[in-house]
């Protein structure tokens, strides 16, 4: 006989965390400070126990199923949901977008709803086509995770990165973070953008002039890489990405122009922060050398992923 | 707390369970009703039971492992069997056959010896090359599920298509079933076929001239698509497979010809219900809002082919 | 607090075998006849026990993570592994290298530093690129496994072969084995090669002249094939890698010629064994009617791949 028994007597489950659920998480400008508190505090205890015994929330379902839907190609997103899935106990499935009888002409929503009458709980989500969850959430009574939607949000991505910030800093509102790169096609630097402002930090975005976006509000400022740089407590670099677009090819020296250079590393305030999504091109948007500098928190970042989506994965559930 | 006990005292286990296990299943057609019958009963069961924590049947090994060899692309059915084992707590391995030694010009008798060896419990296959599980079975100690056998036989698809019918009407026998669209084709239709024959219902097949089979036998009449609806307990739409065949595009309006369109829905006999195989082609086979009517039980199936597989996994076990 | 009882009261788990622990499994060069004997030790325990309920030793995690990063296509290998880590109660991860970010331009430094950052354990790999994982495992936190790399070493394969060897002779030393086929380009009969003599076997290799290697060292001996079957007790034949050279179409009868026909099966000693790492081509290097003779253990080394890859993964470990 296999006796598995989960006592979650030491686990610190505050009813806040039953109370605060919701059943989707699309877009982080539909959620409030306090919500997204919720998650980070969740998200904080799971850093510190990623490893550990220490079992998960109770959830009203013997063993969660969770489905990876991913249209676009990812490795890190869907891992990263993937191991948080499964420290919690759930069960994955891994939907091969190619092989799929999505082929064969089935809408998402028909999908959806196929998972849901299987008894599949939660989706993960990527796709490039943006406001489509939006519109199917209220429809399906599957658990909805938006792991990235066309240029639009990346929440998940975004609540990591607050997770990391309020970890080195203690807070979030005051502090001056750039965002350097493709701001204008990038989920992340929108994510980014959207839950910082909440939480009243000053942002300053840079990059080459075609990637920045064409209007910005609140505390944010458009600048030069130098000037976003200059007193920012978090240099947040975005991924350029070469798939996408041939520009770093016609640009001479990304790195030296538009890049964290060693340079510009050197011109950083004390105590200042290195951040970036990954992948990463050293050499491109990042000196490789910097990528492993006691000030980085790039691979803190992968590792508060993890912890983040578990708490996620806890706080989404349907009905 | 939650406390996972899988303590096989509390599970009802008829012995009628056990002794009636098979190694295979490969064909409906060789299992006899009362065979049938303790696989749709305990299907019933875990229907019931889909979410709950209750254990399965003891197994002679202590995690029996399936792997699931689909050699033509499938979402539902895989996934509809990958979760089944899960919920049984057995290990899933998935094979995917375009990477495979088969590609390197392995038999599937050599592919399936070779999982024997690894310790593989049962193999879950999709294949064109109808005729070649059977001829195998007696040759490999692993359990053989036919997933899907070129225009053979669909025996799971059957299974759970008589499950749901029995769920509805407490029983198959003198029950009328019309069965319409691409029969000549379709594993669906022919194990449907044998299956409701063995039960003693009613087959009327209506669609295409080019896709009605060159003889029936048994209860079994090729009508129109309307006689077929008419007084029919059951309207069983198969998927138009636009990926096999160009005919639909040479047919002008296929779904007011040959599908279930709002008129003939309208011509149902009262208390009839709507089957499909799924994956569906709204306003092709079937008129798009007649998939979620209150009679249909599109849905009913898909969770069914959950409940139906982890019968048939419990079922058939190597020696 | 989640208890995970599974009763180790029956469990040999000797001290040494954490004390012989490593953190990767890169070459067998590398690694003592001691080390290499206590992987076989527990190898045979596991192969005595493959599927019965006795747990693995303790872990110093809770759910070791194990991701297998396959750049060149398996199926037997890959399941191997896989099977052994399920059997263990490990968490497997598969990458896929077509859709990975490493598409994007990452490393396979990147790549690992960031399943580090995610919590994984352990790193199953398969490439083409000689060299690189002794390069890169004191710079991870991973313990890496080689699952084939390039034409030079295949560690777990040999360690597999070994076992096999041990298991029917009681001994290693002072056997003779013969290894015949593509002997050059086959990563198999260089980590047999290596291992073989470290424990004082004789061996002998033959084949097309084309693929032997241009030198050898120790109790070696390149020699016609009637020569090498000739008084052997091990007939290990090469897998006649038909994808990646022409060569067998350019000669006749390849099987008469080179392989193991039913004549030099004839010729054979008492007592002795066929060997083959598979997937075998029946009718090439090996005539198909002696695939499943008695005294083949072809499928015996497919059990005790996944015996020996449970040992494997249980004496590495990271730090």
């Amino acid at each position: 006989m296999t006796v598995i028994v989960r006592s979650d007597s030491d686990v610190a489950t505050p009813s806040e965390l039953t109370k605060k659920m919701r059943k989707d998480l699309i877009l982080l400008k539909d959620y409030s400070v306090e919500e997204i508190d919720s998650i980070l505090d969740r998200g904080d205890f799971w850093a510190d126990n990623l490893n550990s015994k220490i079992s998960s929330a109770p959830r009203t379902v013997a063993n969660p199923v969770v489905v990876n839907l991913f249209f676009e190609p990812s490795t890190r997103t869907r891992f990263s949901f993937e191991l948080a899935a499964r420290k919690l106990g759930y069960h994955v499935l891994n939907f091969d977008a190619k092989s799929s009888s999505t082929a064969k002409g089935e809408t998402l929503y028909d999908t959806l709803r196929t998972f849901e009458a299987m008894g599949v709980d939660t989706a993960i989500i990527r796709t490039s086509e943006e406001g489509i969850l939006q519109e199917i959430a209220p429809q399906v009574n599957v658990s909805l995770i938006n792991a990235g939607a066309g240029a639009n949000e990346h929440p998940s991505q975004a609540l990591l990165d607050l997770l990391t910030i309020r970890q080195e800093f203690g807070r979030i509102e005051g502090l001056q973070v750039a965002i350097i790169g493709d701001v204008k096609h990038s989920r992340v630097a929108n994510s980014n953008v959207i839950a910082l402002s909440k939480y009243g930090a000053s942002i300053r975005l840079a990059g080459p002039e075609q990637w920045m976006p064409a209007q910005v509000e609140g505390d944010v400022q458009i600048t030069s890489v130098d000037d976003a740089i200059q007193g920012a407590d978090v240099v947040m670099m975005l991924r350029v990405q070469n798939e996408r677009h041939a520009l770093t090819n016609t640009i001479d020296n990304y790195l030296e122009s538009y890049g964290l250079s060693k340079t510009r590393y050197a011109a950083m305030k004390e105590g200042a922060i290195i951040m970036h999504p990954a992948p990463f091109n050293r050499g491109i948007e990042i000196d490789g050398d910097l990528v492993e500098k006691p000030n980085s928190r790039i691979y803190t970042q992968v590792s508060n992923g993890v912890a983040i989506r578990m708490a996620v994965l806890e706080l989404c559930n349907k009905a």
